[in-house]
């Protein structure tokens, strides 16, 4: 067959040539090992120092979870020394590594390490050497501490030539739950997973047990991570019934020694669904008992389950409400049925509706400010980090603050629905870091979103961080190589929330490509900027929810019809004056439900931060910025900034080649071909679009917006992943 | 928290000790090498040899084929020997093998070699020694046959000590067009697929190339298949609309190297649902026009574009009917759009209606047989290897043999929807080789099925042989590790339909376990009896279509209700008389459709094959079988000695622990325990069941049937695999 001519010929040779060269470490490097991959130690003295460490270490044979102690501490040797480490159940004199706690060992029975001990709960550990520094000890209270002890050790060893220096070491997380939130279905299908689909193969459970299961324990454990929601929140009752609950065993016995506890999300009407009751009123003795009932069957199966996590009357999801019963009245009634076991019930505060007239980013608040002092010990109530939904950039919930007595979770999104999904690079410490760091003053003047839900502000001993999951059946968990990052940023600062964006990406860097200087500074650089350059190109000064329909993939400026706080208009409500979203005292006031130092703030547009400007005010297209910018120029600019980020970051990549395996290099390589696409899609119809209402040119200086709105408004995306087609 | 008691503790150690045991090899052996998994060679005599066979290779640079051999010779030597290949454009003295055709190479224009190379075709290839049997020499008339070559090469250096031995070598496929069909989705999901999702990510196609298209493509290459139909039969317009070719293109890219054209499936009814035209009618000319304009679409994109696959006027699939014209007008309008392109359509015969009164057995060959003569020459007609579809066990369709002046292609299902999906290990190679041996003494009284689709028969030039592909994103691609012997199974027969299931399972065992004779024997006996018993603990004797509704996952004899060719009643017919579908002249008379010999000897019970006996005959429950037992014990005896079966497969994998790595043996391991479960499940429903008609008692000699029927009737599984819920 002669189809092709020379010339093609040529560049399908030349293509081919290039995709085989990217083939060569196939097995070793595709991204699976994630930050866990202990690569061999090329520099001698540190080889020297790891062989010696490793030289005899001692552990007790009493729990699974030192047997999990081993099994990593083994990988790690194996891969970074090629070596077998000598295990041993007796400190002798000749002992370099020790590990367990004051119960295994009289050795670790001193009024120093005791005191030390006190300090650092259930998942503390302490790493020092023996007073005669010959011998190493990872010192904790539980052994899953220790695990974390031993996690902890071997990120320093990989990361640093002298990781002695970093001795002793007193760590402890600042946030007693630290957990997954899977919105992963039954039918595996993921609601906004964007890396293929649900890692549970709940159809060969409980009698197959995934490989992927272990290194999922595994890789969490590795960043303190001990909770995992299996289910979405857009619950399915089937997932309580006796098949399922044997599943959800299997993976709980799997997850146990590392640490990690399971819960579920229930629905609320699974009395009805799978009980054969006629209600599910949280005031009915019948369905109390039915729950109650529920959780004894769970507790029998998997005594250590978390608990259960709630999505009620949100979105058309069941809830109290149906029966005109509260949310306090809901959750309380799950609440009961898993105090017996030190469950906790985690309650969504997500809760908005059309129906109701009021601001969308108001309703929250409206619903459980009034609900104070109403919620049992074991709830909490879990507030995404901004008021609307997961944006690109939004300003802290106002509810953080608002509740004295009752406890506060904060919900982050991993998986990035509204940051390009998994095709763009983006590193979201920043975005958490952002809400975490951004002051309350509530209860006290120095309160911040992380003091409130960390408890710290309230003398609570139990609290709750979640992160909603980007994992999935992708070889290489998160879709985009660099999601691993953000699975591993979340992890980090739920252990400790004072941990800077750069520090937690040096981290990960250095576990992920290795330790070259010159290499790790430019990933940084990359991963530093990525999250302004998305906000840049996609919903600058304070836009938001401006995104294609449904798939939430892409630029929608122009969505309407249907349920209007679903639409983009409702958000940016551009019109031939200005754009932007009056919440201020002129408009929704949804200014009133923050401390009054932010609202006074924020109230002016001269004072209002400009990265929140449009979120609250609807300003003219001639409005003065900062920069002496008319708006209509300063969003253009921001718009720009954005793409021509993307194009750097590219540049900055394809330099890295000679320090990357050649398959992750390409697959990142790839990705950024296609961000920069996408990045030019958001710039080019957002600005084509909001220019038919500032009907003002583009500034000379920017890259002219090309192409037609019309054709972007047609592009459609029936089989977008993260959602169901049906939905 | 002290939640466990101490034995509970010991035997969670022991667990997880065990299961850490099985992760040491963890990126090794996870089952994603395949066939290709080239590990080192520890026999020095061996290895000697393939270092200098491998010490000079010579190949032109002149092909992306070319290329493809390069790398897969570098990775097989890299894993094999450790070498890296010292590859050359020229001809010396001291090469030690070279690979081309004769317009490569001045070497390889020979009068011998030329005239062997005439009757090898575009895919075949010699491998044979020069003269001074200095230099091995791999010749074809196309790059594609001398990658083929080399794979074969790669194939035996790896399973046979003197390879030397088998050469010459002078190969050419039977069957022209070897073809995988895709029953995959846009969304991902997969009909009657089991090892996860589609590895089709057609989001972020086109940019994004991933490892495993490659990978695919290697594979699908080494054993010989060359056409791939991506998507399902239940087909969707869509991925015939610009931006979907633009995805399909990036795929073609990828596998023409490989040898592997690419197919799509057609819906009849696209006109319409992406044309904006009012009809699909195949006889109008706006619809011709429309097709044709497609197909110089596609192939502009892709000039080497394989074809159609549709499936019209079947289960709710549109189709020339839909505007009362024949099969043959559908599949003519398609053909000749694709003609001017060599393109072919593929039009399936799996057509049956439930509003037609007679036997779902006999109307494909009511529908088709009247249609001889009237296809065009690139149309071909593909039959399910039975007139049912995909039992464990069927007669072979009587449409093979009964069309002489149409093309017939043979469809088989790799992918195993009856028999026991992806938790069961199941060789298929059997089953496969039964229907291509089939006696069909038409147009012959020599003729077999594979007589019929080799085109031998009727000196046909193109051929085609298709298999419902088993491939998913699961990391060891088919779920089950011997879902792969399938894949290769097929690909295997469809070169070359002669080997026999034991020759093929003894090269794939070498090329995925190794090649200890005592480990490999034990293997073999596992796989060559796999079958027979999967047979016999579902249906036996020739019964079929009793399986669960839907998802058609485990027994459902009781299935009735609905459209009744979608029952089990409607096949297996039991009643206090007896059981069994009466196809006899007395009966529906489907065995009229078969050439005189077949149909005299199988209309009478006597002389029928007992294993097709219920499939042809409804017999009392008294009845003599050939062993002397009453058909109703024989029946018991059958669904007995099926699972018993499955414990001796049991018994003997577990003895091959040690020549097994951890990851892989343990991962068969767990799924034995899932099958023999499942074979129970089979055996209990299904006796339990019949018994009800029988009113007999189960023979003494047996594992009395446990458990209740009511509640093996009530399981149900609403997220099996393989369908989507809405279905």
């Amino acid at each position: 067959m002669k189809v092709f001519k020379n010339s093609t010929k040529q560049i399908l040779i030349g293509l081919f040539i290039f995709l085989l060269s990217c083939q060569q470490t196939l097995f070793a490097e595709d991204g699976y090992e994630l930050w866990l991959r202990y690569p061999p130690v090329e520099n001698e003295v540190q080889s020297e120092h790891i062989k010696s460490l490793f030289s005899k270490v001692v552990i007790k044979d009493t729990s699974p979870t030192y047997a999990v102690i081993k099994d990593e501490l083994g990988r790690a040797a194996k891969g970074l020394i090629n070596k077998e480490i000598p295990f041993s159940n007796l400190v002798t004199s000749d002992v370099s590594l020790v590990i367990g706690t004051p119960t295994d060992f009289n050795e670790f029975k001193t009024s120093e390490i005791d005191n030390s001990l006190r300090s650092v709960g259930e998942d503390g550990y302490l790493i020092q050497y023996t007073e005669d520094a010959k011998t190493l000890m990872i010192v904790s209270n539980t052994p899953v501490g220790a695990l974390y002890g031993a996690f902890y050790l071997l990120r320093i060893i990989q990361s640093n030539l002298q990781f002695q220096e970093l001795l002793p070491i007193k760590a402890s997380p600042k946030i007693t739950d630290r957990i997954l939130n899977h919105w992963d279905n039954l039918d595996r299908t993921v609601e906004r997973g964007y890396a293929g689909f649900s890692i549970w193969d709940w159809h060969k459970l409980p009698g197959y047990i995934d490989q992927r299961y272990i290194d999922y324990a595994r890789a969490n454990a590795s960043i303190g991570i001990n909770g995992t929601v299996l289910t979405n929140v857009n619950a399915n009752a089937l997932v309580l019934t006796a098949p399922y609950i044997e599943k959800v065993k299997a993976l709980a016995d799997v997850f146990r020694p590392y640490g990690l506890k399971v819960y579920l999300t229930a629905r609320f009407s699974s009395p009805i669904e799978i009980g054969g009751l006629e209600t599910a009123d949280p005031l009915n003795d019948e369905v109390r008992a039915w729950w109650k009932t529920k959780a004894d069957e769970i507790y029998k199966s998997i005594p250590d389950f978390g608990g259960f996590l709630v999505k009620a009357n949100s979105e058309g999801q069941p809830g109290p409400q149906n029966y005109d019963r509260t949310h306090a009245d809901g959750a309380n009634m799950l609440a009961a049925a898993v105090a017996p076991y030190n469950g906790i019930v985690i309650w969504r505060a997500f809760v908005y509706s059309h129906e109701v007239p009021d601001d969308r980013a108001k309703q929250a608040n409206n619903e459980f400010e009034p609900l104070d002092r109403e919620f049992m010990e074991n709830v909490f109530i879990q507030v995404k980090n901004g008021p609307i939904d997961f944006q690109p950039r939004e300003p802290f919930h106002p509810l953080f603050g608002a509740m004295s007595k009752t406890k506060l979770a904060l919900e982050l999104q991993i998986t990035m629905e509204y940051l390009g999904q998994a095709t763009n690079l983006v590193y979201l410490a920043p975005l958490f870091k952002e809400c975490l760091d951004s002051k309350t003053f509530r209860p006290t003047k120095q309160s911040t979103v992380a003091t409130v839900i960390d408890g710290s502000g309230f003398n609570q001993t139990q609290s709750v961080i979640a992160g909603v999951s980007n994992i999935g059946n992708d070889r290489n968990w998160t879709g985009h190589l660099f999601g691993q990052s953000n699975w591993y940023a979340f992890g980090r600062l739920a252990w400790d929330h004072a941990l800077s964006s750069e520090k937690i990406a040096d981290e990960w860097i250095s576990l992920t490509f290795g330790n070259d200087n010159k290499m790790k500074q430019s990933i940084s650089k990359i991963m530093m900027k990525s999250r302004e350059s998305v906000v840049n190109y996609s919903t600058p000064l304070g836009l938001h929810h401006i995104m294609g329909r449904g798939h939430h993939y892409g630029p929608g400026p122009w969505v309407e019809g249907g349920r209007p706080d679903w639409t983009s208009l409702y958000y940016h409500r551009a019109d031939s004056l200005g754009i932007g979203f009056d919440r201020t005292s002129t408009g929704s006031n949804a200014l009133s439900q923050y401390a009054p130092e932010i609202s006074q703030e924020w109230s002016d547009p001269k004072t209002c931060p400009e990265k929140y400007l449009l979120w609250f005010h609807h300003l003219p297209w001639s409005f003065k910025m900062n920069s002496g910018n008319p708006l209509w120029d300063e969003l253009c600019y921001h718009y720009d900034t954005g793409i021509k980020s993307v194009g750097e970051i590219k540049k900055q990549w394809a330099e890295l080649k000679s320090y990357i395996d050649h398959q992750r290099f390409h697959q990142v390589e790839m990705l950024l071909n296609t961000q920069e696409k996408e990045a030019r899609w958001w710039r080019n119809s957002c600005l084509l679009y909001f220019q038919t209402f500032s009907k003002m040119e583009f500034p000379g200086n920017i890259e002219q917006p090309a192409g037609n709105l019309e054709y972007y408004k047609n592009l459609r995306f029936p089989y977008a992943p993260g959602i169901r087609p049906s939905w």
